[in-house]
């Protein structure tokens, strides 16, 4: 794709009020004009999607009749979603929107920048406009969902300027934890925004490519009228280190391992650890087996599209490491979250099918645990180490460096693009606020930084920012094939379930004498056990009795009534003799 | 109680193998015998309780005929243990042993080491050995279990000597996050063993008290046979810090507050803490009020105990406090752990009833969060933030300290104590293992250390540590007035209730003609928005139908298998259908 009406195009401002309206420059140094003012271009953003995390999953930008989405992703729930899979950003706004929709661009290849796309194609057809290696990873997304053909995917390189209706974006490389991320200069008539995208300052990557500081150093020096940026790592004071750090731990730690098997867990995204994982295991003589279906998926994709270079007959089918000594070995395997179904979680608890550990093996956890999975992984090294095997975690030998900039990074953007407004995006309200603060610190005004939530609808010009109304956002839920059938109804009845389980009360009444035919039955799952507590659930089967005849006897009688009697009673009988509040559910046959 | 039996006591020794078995001192510098060596005297040690941490929750003590047992307290579960309130130790090998048992003996006044005596009273009413502070808080959990009359409660000071059978255990003052803490040094026929229980080295600790590392010295000098120590803190380098930088910190926190109200959140537990934040309140002319049933029990223990110095009218009731204005307030409250139901979440999502928060709140979160509890405590300060108040959390400003001793306090212990034979407790395998590297780094060869696991029961003699057998031990689950009735059955029918919720499919039959009189009837909970989803609950109804007239209309049928059919084919339709797996409940009724 050639270059298009980039800020130096000058030609194009002429076509400011022509159908295609593309990007006009500032006026820099202009004289003060004696005319009163008009009034300021503006350009909107719309924060959809994500569950705590503002600007990650899902953003819309706007001016006048054009949209364009940026990023598609989902969030991972926690036991405050029980049963739920994954959740995907609410598409209210876009379908609304639909006529307006000129495409969707992808920063780059982790889930939850890209695990939403098939869900919003089965709504909107809209072009995708991604890096190479990022349509890699998302064909991979369509194809499980049968979306392969029909999908439109436009392959683009940092660099590339693209056209969507009054907006001209440009991609802008940068480095993070996947390789061929981008970050965007969106241009349109009201100034210039620039999104950093998830992004870390490597000046000594893997691949090679640093960041494009002068590209970003070039929109601010030409004036940005807002920067989002990344606040992942806005707590942390500092730098990130480099990705190259890590391989020069493994590098030690290979040798450490001496004659035992090395098994490392990583993120099944992390191309560039995988990369120096293979390379060490080159230098050391040691064939590579990879375990994990993300990860085999990831190995293959990185090394069809070119961003994985793995040596001749170094990787080797799992099936097959009985065929090597333990020294000639290196297993890379998920689970680097102790995640209870991953292959390292069923190593540590002797579950595993095909790789049994031992105190031959050396593990290396070359991840840090996501907030809330910390006693996952802690459990999995407890297991791992009582079966006698050395586990290399956490903070131990860096073995892991984040993907994202620390606060002498942040200040370092910002310091360079020098934006009027600044809005602080991609965290939780505390990494915000943190962001804020450091903005703050380098001189922005706390009028010129914007603190948004998921779903607020904002405009920004040369005059300010201001809120102009709320959007439908947020989280829809994914159970297996059922997208938003699960509510908090049925959330608060799984919570409920799962704190004192239930008691399932039958009885099956003849309606025209109103006797009991058959039961009540009591059944319970998940309350007590029932054979040791029989004097109870004999209790519960009396009450049951009293209630149905009682209220047949009386005039006034209807199904919900006997419902609602027999749902307090037995709670209240429940609660007195266990001090617990199992659901109840009356089931009452007519015959 | 007076001294007696001392290790210098040396009439006591000559008591060897009368009926009371007193310490016997080592003879050091004694010629060696040319008598072939006898063999050498042993004492056993059976870790019980936990969860995860050995030696924590309880410990026994074996000589012969003697035991006694150190601790007894619970551990709190998680989202792995669905609706159970909590879990205590497994009291058969105690009860098997009864008459063995001369006592049980308390470290300090936390809920892992106090919260099961009510459980374990109930079985055997065994006096029981704590400080004046300790025995406060034991009393409180007494009464509440109707148990205060019955127990034998004795009150012991740092330096006393405590009998019990072949045992002479001296109690040595130790620091740690609540006061009247103590080691142990336990003294019979077989040698000195030393438990640290939790503890720390704070040479400047609130109260004045020092730990008296003098008296742990002059037991490394006369012979330690085995050193048990505290693991919670063994990943952690350097010196954990004093009690009093937080006060410290308190004070610049104060004044920074201006004129906010001053919102702050605590462990229950930590009188110190509570200590400091009354003064500093005192100092800048503020009312104090403390939320959270725990800790109005902990002020109320500890200032009737003297072992919190309350200056007058500084305390007001809650209910009061719109007396005052902000600038004139500090609140002590619970959630310092993000617990869904705690004061502190209640403000953060405008659920108190009390205390409504505002910008005009200033909260400390004067704790670090609990390995499992990150995700919950983000939330709220991602709340209280969404509500415009600044936090300050973490490891900002030094508003925390660990109770537990680091690396080099660790280190310097085994130093000073010098064991024959050292013992990792208090923590999770990672942790054990970690101060086993550490005892190592000080000299200690990698057999004179022994890891246990709970259950482990081992024999310790100057020959070395051996197993012996395991015992019944661990997890014994409390749902609210059961003790032991909800198990893995029950715990897993929870899980897979929360997971997918359930389907109840009810029928009346016939047992005369075989034909169904009333349903099948099918009923769901947890699973899906039943109005949106009427066609697959039609499905299901059907299903249910042709399984049971078929299973009726062939020569071979039993409830069972009736039912059996029903779970399994109504359960592959659901999955088919939607992806989940829904519990399937089938009730059939007979008229």
């Amino acid at each position: 794709m050639a270059k298009q009406n980039t800020p130096n195009d000058k030609s194009a401002g002429g076509k400011r009020n022509s159908k295609k309206r593309y990007y006009t420059y500032r006026k820099v140094n202009k004289k003060p004009s004696l005319q009163p003012p008009k009034a300021k271009e503006s350009v909107r953003v719309a924060f959809l999607g994500g569950m705590n995390e503002i600007g990650k999953n899902m953003t819309v930008y706007e001016y006048k009749e054009d949209m364009f989405i940026l990023d598609c992703g989902i969030a991972f729930p926690g036991d405050e979603l029980p049963g739920v899979d994954l959740v995907i950003p609410d598409f209210t706004y876009i379908e609304k929107n639909i006529s307006k929709i000129r495409g969707l661009i992808i920063t780059h290849g982790h889930e939850d920048h890209i695990g939403g796309i098939a869900y919003l194609l089965k709504k909107v057809n809209i072009p995708i406009y991604a890096t190479k290696l990022t349509i890699g990873l998302i064909k991979g997304k369509l194809k499980e969902h049968g979306l392969l053909e029909s999908a439109k995917l436009v392959e683009i390189k940092p660099h590339d300027n693209i056209t969507l209706g009054s907006f001209n974006i440009e991609l802008i490389h940068v480095n993070h934890s996947i390789p061929d991320a981008v970050g965007l200069a969106i241009r349109c008539p009201a100034g210039i925004l620039i999104h950093t995208g998830d992004f870390k300052i490597d000046t000594t990557p893997v691949d090679g490519d640093m960041i494009d500081l002068t590209r970003f150093a070039e929109y601010g020096k030409k004036g940005v009228l807002a920067l989002f940026q990344d606040s992942t790592n806005a707590e942390r004071p500092g730098y990130t280190m480099s990705e190259k750090t890590v391989g020069e731990s493994f590098v030690n730690l290979f040798r450490k391992a001496g004659k035992r098997r090395i098994v490392v867990a990583t993120f099944a995204s992390n191309i560039h650890r995988v990369q120096q994982i293979i390379d060490v295991a080159q230098q050391s003589k040691r064939k590579v087996a990879v375990i994990g279906r993300s990860l085999e998926n990831l190995v293959q994709v990185g090394e069809e599209l070119g961003y994985l270079n793995v040596p001749k007959n170094i990787l080797i089918n799992i099936d097959n490491i009985k065929n090597y000594e333990d020294e000639h070995l290196v297993i890379i395997t998920t689970g680097s979250q102790g995640e209870p179904m991953s292959a390292l979680t069923k190593m540590a608890f002797g579950e595993h099918r095909k790789v049994v550990v031992s105190p031959n093996d050396y593990v290396i956890i070359s991840a840090t645990p996501i907030p809330g999975n910390e006693k996952m992984v802690g459990n999995v090294v407890n297991e791992l180490m009582k079966r006698g095997i050395e586990v290399i975690y956490e903070k131990m030998y860096e073995v892991h460096v984040s993907g994202h900039a620390c606060q002498e990074e942040l200040k370092l953007m910002m310091g360079i693009i020098k934006p009027k407004f600044f809005i602080p995006v991609h965290g939780e309200q505390k990494h915000l606020q943190k962001h804020a603060l450091l903005a703050q610190s380098m001189g922005f005004s706390k009028e010129s930084i914007y603190i948004g939530t998921i779903g607020n609808h904002i405009e920004i010009s040369e005059d300010g920012i201001k809120d102009i109304d709320t959007v439908p956002s947020g989280e829809v839920y994914v159970d297996g094939i059922g997208v938003g059938d699960v509510g908090n109804i049925v959330l608060n009845d799984r919570k409920h379930l799962s704190q004192d389980g239930l008691i399932v009360v039958v009885a099956t009444i003849n309606t025209y004498t109103g006797e009991i035919e058959s039961g009540p039955d009591i059944v319970s799952r998940g309350f007590v056990y029932v054979r040791e507590n029989e004097d109870l659930m004999n209790s519960a089967r009396e009450l049951a009795c009293r209630i149905i005849e009682e209220t047949y006897d009386s005039k006034y009688h209807d199904w919900n009534t006997v419902k609602g009697k027999l749902r307090d009673e037995i709670s209240h009988l429940m609660y007195e003799k266990t001090k617990r509040s199992p659901m109840i559910l009356p089931v009452l046959m007519e015959i």
